[in-house]
């Protein structure tokens, strides 16, 4: 076989076969096939397409590419849940412990954040004496022991994947759902769970700006998902506005605990709890209503917020997450004032995501250090009213001097106008392989 | 300007402007634009196109990157001439003293043969001592005296065609028209000449295998070279079976002597003349009718195989170009006898082309060395009976060894049937700037 056929087939809108998929991934990791093989050809598949079974052969070359967790020593079903990422998502730290919490045992690997979007490690890391890279047995045996463990990515997962996006990312072949997907599902898959749910953001500060593209592209992932044998479902949620009012990392774990804690944010609840009653369900804890009906128990008597206190001190925390010694704060605070009033119509997330990496909560590189305390409280949303001179945010940060500019991207941020928008709703839809409902 | 962007943008299918097509070209070939991001522009480009103006502004960004020559010294109009590549093609070896005899001067950089066609640089050094490595001066000094002088490449003519044509040679981006003209288009540029005729072959032996493929190359070609202020027209001639009788190298210039002596097969007499009549034409010396006179004249008074004479001793020769001891003969000789009787059809001219290399005419690689003396004449071509057992084609090599393998490849090229098939016209059309004539 010959790359450059492979690469004349795709550029001329033929389908690939599933040995022509293994010689490409498994040439382009060994170095036979060079990046501008690789490049040509993934140009031809991001502008002719893929359809499901190269997209899911292409995964599974992906998956098989390094190594692969093996779960299987934990007792029960292993649910995984995957964001497609947005500004304020903190879901995993309240989802993972409401789900461990109802007996489902949650065995999950994160990563840090890039850019505008965060990562659940170093929200944990926020947490003093919290310890993220655990070995392989430490995890597995998190998981016995109390039903819970959260790492950073341990063993070799996908480097085909890797290897890809990075080129990918330099070559304008990013934004391509067949591509998205396989690069998401081949991580997945190798993280050794039996059921996968997908947290797939939709709106202006999403990856997905529309409705529809999210629902294709949730629906690819669960076609992948199925077949290579792993139930997969997705929900739809809302990031036309960032989610919750906190952003930064010691903030989100602040605000997770108010909600583990019953309290919080409406819109932050909803979305959590929608996402744990939903991996509940692929757990086989009964029909959704029940499910919903655990979480709604688990929070109310004090069960999921145990659950991540024993996570906390498991992997080293000095003191309970919600002890006041637990984090620092940040010694500088400083209040943004509406420009005029209105009412909040859309946030440009995007930039209040920009805005916090300024303040130090975010890495511009992937070897930026970060300020686990520095962030943004926001204390006007979408559909608020804001009076002139009101307080629409509070920013955190370590010195005064990134103030100014985080403050006019705050500005840019916020679209304020004289009438008030329709609010969107939450959960936008669900997709499993039989089913896919728009709400 | 960032590089992503502007693949982003052919992409999506959009067009280039001027300033986005020189910083890629000049990036590129400053190795500030890696080859995976060329790659994937170009991929881009190939499926969604190029339209004229970007494939002009590509063209003249290559022509850009080297060195261009300079024929300003040598008084009157200098018209280039460039084939698209074909076996058995001979045509420069014939056309150029032609034309140089009726008083246009001819001041030609030709290449060397790659696979299975040759190159005129090789055909010329079977005369032994002709010498092709002209300096500058050497080169304006043999235009100015005898008003012609054919060189390999002096300087560095279009260096970004050079770099970019590799890449695309491993990435299939190849077969691409704006892609295919802009790189033939740059390096005749950059050679000097005030006008230029392209020869552009059609049919199962050429790059073009339709005519409609073949007149929409042409016509893009036609185009540039306006754009750029040089008339450029284009001669469409078949190439469905090889041209003339012979392949390989002193072969092919003992065929191009008959010819040039009024002899020869009529199909290379037919092309030659006619590209030589519009080579004039374009040099303002008045009607293709009268042009074709003056050919023909040329011919008859001995003039055309006079200047021949006169360009091999001025660059070297040692003999005059039809005595016997001005080129090696083949020490092995072997005939192809017909395996059934019947008509040839058609005939495969790639694996004539590449019988003649296996038997060492032409080259593997770039630094393969070449028998001058091997090669192919063909008895029987396209329209001639053959009765069983009659020698269709005589094989010339220095050793046995490879005579077998060659005359498999040969039964493969001919196809013989019982019916004869219905004759193609020579020259297929004509195109200028104003004109599209189909015969």
């Amino acid at each position: 076989m010959r790359i450059v056929d492979v690469i004349e087939k795709k550029r001329d809108g033929k389908e690939l076969s599933t040995d022509e998929i293994n010689f490409f991934i498994n040439g382009f990791c060994d170095g036979r096939i060079s990046d501008y093989q690789a490049a040509a050809l993934i140009m031809a598949a991001f502008i002719r397409g893929l359809n499901s079974r190269e997209t899911a052969d292409l995964t599974n070359a992906m998956t098989n590419s390094g190594d692969r967790m093996d779960l299987s020593e934990i007792p029960g079903i292993k649910v995984d849940k995957h964001s497609t990422g947005g500004v304020g998502d903190k879901t995993t730290l309240v989802v993972a412990p409401i789900v461990a919490s109802c007996g489902i045992p949650v065995a999950k690997m994160s990563g840090r954040g890039l850019g505008h979007t965060g990562g659940t490690i170093d929200k944990l890391e926020a947490i003093k004496g919290f310890r993220t890279s655990l070995s392989r047995s430490e995890f597995i045996a998190g998981v016995k022991e109390i039903g819970i463990a959260i790492s950073g990515q341990t063993g070799n997962l996908a480097p085909a994947d890797k290897k890809l996006y990075a080129l990918r990312d330099v070559t304008a072949t990013v934004n391509s759902i067949p591509l998205i997907a396989s690069s998401i599902m081949s991580k997945k898959l190798a993280s050794g769970a039996d059921k996968i749910i997908l947290d797939v953001k939709t709106g202006s500060g999403a990856f997905m700006k529309t409705l529809d593209e999210s629902i294709e592209l949730a629906a690819e992932m669960v076609s992948i998902g199925d077949r290579m044998g792993k139930k997969t479902v997705a929900v739809i949620t809302d990031m036309d506005t960032p989610l919750g009012r906190c952003i930064g990392n010691s903030l989100e774990v602040g605000e997770a605990i108010e909600v583990l804690g019953g309290k919080g944010p409406e819109d932050l609840k909803t979305v959590c709890f929608e996402l744990a009653a939903r991996m509940l369900e692929l757990g086989g804890k009964g029909d959704i209503g029940g499910c919903r009906e655990l979480v709604r128990k688990s929070i109310a008597d004090g069960s999921a917020l145990d659950k991540l206190k024993q996570l906390a001190l498991r992997q080293g925390a000095l003191f309970d997450p919600w002890d006041e010694r637990a984090m620092d704060e940040a010694p500088v605070r400083y209040q943004v004032m509406a420009p005029f009033e209105g009412y909040v119509t859309s946030m440009r997330s995007e930039l209040v995501g920009k805005a916090s990496m300024i303040l130090g909560a975010g890495r511009e590189t992937k070897d930026s250090p970060i300020d686990p305390t520095a962030g943004i409280i926001l204390l006007k949303k979408t559909g608020d009213y804001v009076g002139k001179g009101e307080a629409i945010a509070q920013l955190h940060t370590s010195s005064g001097q990134l103030l100014k500019e985080a403050e006019e991207m705050l500005f840019d941020a916020y679209v304020i106008s004289s009438e008030a928008a329709a609010a969107r709703p939450l959960i936008q839809a669900y997709i499993d392989s039989d089913t896919a409902i728009r709400f």
